[in-house]
């Protein structure tokens, strides 16, 4: 892997309370605004993102109680599907647990999810529509 | 506020088990290791840190249970000390919760926190001693 974070994403509990927080209050330019039922804002090098707690505790296949997910995840994007699948077999290798295997996603990518000591969770994603740094 | 984040720290239970797997199986650079209950790991446009879950915590002043905190705080570095005070200002007269008024750390900078709706902690800090956007 190398050193990056893409994508902070905050697990909310109202995407719309969430928005006006980050759009009017605290001032973060967003695009496209609320697009279903996530919002990413631009943060220069990195996006953050907003996006229902439960459905990402679900789409890192974890489950959404308060010890068990901390309602954020950390997204490393990668520039082809087979780096997913080496990272995610470095990472098995060395003992790492995998919440999700790499599969393909409803959006049109492929992704896995990994755990870190603490059960904080990283994403690593192909996005075949845009490439972040 | 400006569109940036600085630093995302973890709050971690064992900072050498947590340091281990991110510089030996993640392999994320870090200039320096451990210094005392802290790491730094540089990834390019902003930092990784893993501190004490507890201390982290405590510098948020906030309860380490897990319900009241993810464990995670999203940092964002302004210029002067001054901007510190005028974006919580600004934010608390939008009716935010402010965790930590501004002050003095025991690291010669100064800092604030303040919690998003769900919770989610956001440090806004000043540090005399590095600038990094």
């Amino acid at each position: 892997m190398e050193p990056r974070i893409t994508i902070v994403t905050l697990g909310v509990n109202n995407i719309h309370q969430s928005y006006d927080f980050y759009s009017k209050i605290v001032g973060f330019p967003s695009d496209k605004g609320i697009e279903g039922d996530i919002v990413f804002f631009n943060l220069q090098h990195m996006l953050l993102a907003l996006f229902s707690k439960d459905k990402l505790a679900e789409d890192a296949r974890v489950s959404n109680d308060g010890t068990g997910f901390s309602g954020i995840t950390l997204a490393h994007n990668v520039k082809t599907r087979e780096e997913v699948d080496a990272i995610i077999d470095k990472l098995r290798k060395a003992g790492v647990t995998i919440t999700k295997e790499p599969q393909d996603t409803e959006w049109g990518g492929y992704d896995a999810y990994f755990q870190d000591p603490d059960g904080y969770l990283w994403e690593i994603a192909w996005n075949p529509y845009s490439w972040i740094e």
